[in-house]
């Protein structure tokens, strides 16, 4: 199936979702977090012959409730496209492209508190000839709890149903198949959805722009709806250092997946992209022991059972 | 120029002074941090039918010299080479392969007391039919001294020299290119020597086997001694948390440099190597601030200067 061009007024809209979602976000995480600073920056990079772009970001670190909470939009334009970009569409590799997208990563100060990850995007290249939206999140707890787990679904779902009856099942599955640490035999956290490759060309999501970026604005909303309940019902637990000496060990792994295996980070190392934006992924402090086991039976212990993909539905 | 196939008398005595230099780098860690256990073990790698090996370790970890030193020597043979294996011997990836090394990573606890890293290594593909060495070593300080950088660099050049006038200057710049961070701009450290590649086909380092091993003995040799002379000469220095909080954040940049770029890291990862044994070159603890700048005309701000290639001799 041949894919329809978009203009400029599609391309208009997405990114206005994209920046609302950004504020939106940010305005979120400061009233979940009322007493830390949060910082908020504009960026533009001067345009090369080879990039252009222009950015924002929100970022609350070492706060009260969150050890790190950045959101970050940017909109960069480029003359030739890295071949991370997409795995699938090497076809247009060295082309001009434009890459928008926000993405937030929140990690909680409270270990009972699961870190969080959302990322909606569109890639055009050739001016809008080809495009393509992406878009998820995904959930990773420390200590897992079923209810978390499956009204994260539950929100996933009812973001993808409208869009046809096997999108959940389909973008799930992706989910569990991309954050996985495969040196580790484990995924990142209890997934949610990612999807890659979103135009009217997916026979799966199927549809016009409308309704794929329809779908994205689901996915973007949900994840803040979602994200916000799950905080507020987990973030006021009892903890203490053996709580937070667990949650540092699961920060290093978070770290392994992102600087090793995440598409989006080499694709931003490729490209030059900001790097203090590209590593605000990272949390603010993780920890590596040799051969790390949790004892047998303890609450630690229990994690490994939610590291492999399940059906929460 | 054609290599010389090896044979078994090669490969053996190659594996034989690995496994003594793991031993004497054990040896070293464990009387420069004498209160401190030192975790030492032995693994085989059950053989299937593309992957057998075997490999020894020994680890100090938390110490009162060393946050964590290791020391990891492992032999795994397979029957298809990763593409991650060379760079230049592209033609071999899919081969029957064997490959050999020892390889080191130390965080000293004192923040004056630079990181250090050096690997020594043999490849060979077909039994031997093609064969390469490779090897090096580097130092990674959190606070600079000159005294340290040209010690460290005199012993480098010193292990070259018998190879060939022209050697370290070599290694000594393909060290400069390797450890570099693009997105940070900045090389991982002040370097020393790197090679990936020395045969007898090798017009720079010349010379039949016996030729190149004895160049791999002296790296091996010269990273011991020049090592320890650094960190006794450091680790009694004064220091509080100031110097902490910095080292921690370098540590975050040696984790990105190690898991998005180091190529043994992901030749490892593509190998599905021993996991705890790849990564045990991570620091114990790190941490990321967003858009971190030392202080101008501080101490900590001086590192920057030192993280270009520099000609130290």
């Amino acid at each position: 199936m041949q894919v329809t061009p978009i203009g400029e007024r599609e391309i208009g809209a997405a990114r206005e979702y994209f920046v609302g979602l950004h504020s939106r976000l940010s305005d979120a995480w400061a009233s979940l977090d009322p007493g830390s600073a949060q910082h908020r920056d504009e960026w533009t990079r001067p345009p090369t012959d080879v990039l252009a772009g222009n950015g924002r970001l929100s970022l609350i670190e070492l706060g009260a409730t969150f050890d790190r909470a950045g959101v970050a939009f940017s909109d960069v334009s480029g003359a030739k496209l890295p071949a991370a970009a997409s795995e699938r569409h090497t076809g247009i590799a060295g082309q001009p492209f434009r890459a928008m997208g926000t993405s937030v990563v929140v990690h909680p100060v409270n270990p009972y508190a699961p870190t969080s990850h959302a990322n909606v995007r569109l890639f055009t290249a050739r001016g809008g000839e080809m495009w393509w939206f992406g878009g998820g999140f995904d959930l990773t707890p420390v200590y897992p709890f079923d209810e978390d787990a499956r009204d994260w679904h539950q929100a996933a779902k009812a973001a993808c149903d409208p869009a046809g009856p096997s999108v959940y099942a389909s973008l799930k599955e992706a989910c569990d198949r991309y954050f996985y640490l495969p040196h580790r035999g484990e995924t990142r956290g209890i997934g949610g959805l990612f999807a890659d490759d979103v135009n009217d060309a997916n026979e799966e999501v199927g549809g016009d722009f409308e309704h794929c970026f329809a779908l994205i604005r689901r996915i973007g909303d949900a994840y803040l709806q979602a994200y916000v309940e799950v905080v507020k019902r987990r973030r006021d637990t009892p903890f203490g250092e053996r709580e937070q000496a667990f949650q540092r060990l699961r920060r290093g792994r978070y770290v392994e997946f992102n600087l090793a295996f995440d598409r989006g980070t080499r694709f931003g190392l490729q490209s030059s992209a900001r790097t203090e934006s590209l590593l605000m992924s990272l949390p603010p402090r993780a920890e590596w022991r040799y051969d790390h086991h949790a004892e047998p039976g303890s609450p630690e212990a229990r994690l490994a059972d939610y590291l492999k993909p399940r059906q929460w539905i």
